[in-house]
């Protein structure tokens, strides 16, 4: 079940409390590649519905792109201090082509045929093609899970990151040329280190009771 | 930066590639008590936006309620096979009581004077105030950050999950009467280990190439 690889239940707890919104990034400090490199995975590899992946993660790494994105973000200097700068989006558009598409991928990395995906295609298509299916939502949705493994998969790691919502989306959108490239963005996340002096980090942590957010039944 | 309860990035690969969405669970494991508490505490220690928490966690113990639930989970027997079975769900309203419960519970936990929030307090009742502003949308794409908090915490620790979007929310809130309760239904997620003989275990994880999910802007 587990390996040498794993977390104990104490590690995980130890993880998640040192995690917080970051609000000051040391901006000396960069994140090396091969963490990078995991942090990237954890994206690519985020659970979807059915498996679709409707989304592109777009790492603003251009400086002066950066200075663009600080001016639609409230001037929050995570934006411009943390090491990296991850825009999550959304296409602007889901349709049969979509999921053609992914059932080709599947055909190929599973090595069979189409034809074995007919009916999964088929249910696919039959879902998001639901008279009232709000495609928009679900896509945002299934962004945000993939932000909940990429930061916990940061915390993990001994990452910081922000999660950035108080973002203009159509500014993004503008200044990185999504509409070009077909995509909407939905939120952002700053990932780096901590400054020493951030005192955010030491705010004792504000949760409802465990009794008040998980009930049993 | 880093302790000893961090991963590696090589260990961080490894579990984000064991990891998959298991379709037969082991009915006969259980997960122990103290790798349980950990992950419902990466629920209660999610993120959310404002830190506002607008969600809460319906964690079906009772075999009965599992069986009902299954024939309003297309007969998944992940249901009832898992060790464990969350309902994620959000309020069914929000409004500036919402918010003031936050604060009361934000000045309580910080030690400090309520009117210390009052600035805090009125941004984000002016933010779901907005007059096109989507709080049903809103709730659930936080709920799913807490998925995907919880699914990768599990991960971390060896434990395996389903994510289950193919439920009927609206029979899921009548079986957990979650309407009398004031919530909503949004998905659920089982959590256990995975049988011997699933053989969705081994199927070659389907995703696109890096390059196709993740731009260098």
């Amino acid at each position: 079940m587990t390996s040498s690889s794993t977390l104990t239940p104490n590690a995980v707890l130890e993880r998640l409390q040192w995690r917080y919104a970051v609000k000051k990034f040391d901006a000396q400090k960069t994140i090396p590649n091969d963490t990078w490199d995991a942090l990237e995975q954890s994206l690519v590899l985020a659970p979807s519905s059915f498996g679709l992946q409707p989304w592109k993660f777009f790492v603003v790494d251009s400086p002066a792109k950066r200075e663009q994105l600080l001016a639609a973000s409230w001037k929050q200097r995570q934006v411009v201090d943390a090491s990296h700068y991850v825009v999550f989006a959304r296409p602007a558009t889901l349709g049969p082509a979509d999921v053609d598409r992914f059932i080709d991928r599947t055909a190929e990395v599973r090595g069979m045929s189409r034809a074995t995906f007919d009916g999964y295609r088929n249910v696919i298509v039959q879902f998001i093609q639901q008279p009232r299916f709000d495609a928009a939502g679900w896509m945002a949705r299934q962004a945000y899970l993939a932000l909940g493994q990429f930061m916990t998969a940061a915390a993990a790691m001994g990452v910081d990151t922000c999660p950035m919502e108080g973002i203009d989306p159509k500014q993004y959108d503008a200044i990185l040329g999504l509409e070009a490239k077909g995509y909407v963005t939905l939120c952002a996340c700053a990932a780096g280190y901590r400054a020493a002096d951030d005192k955010h980090a030491t705010a004792p942590k504000v949760r409802y009771p465990t009794a008040a957010v998980i009930e049993h039944v």
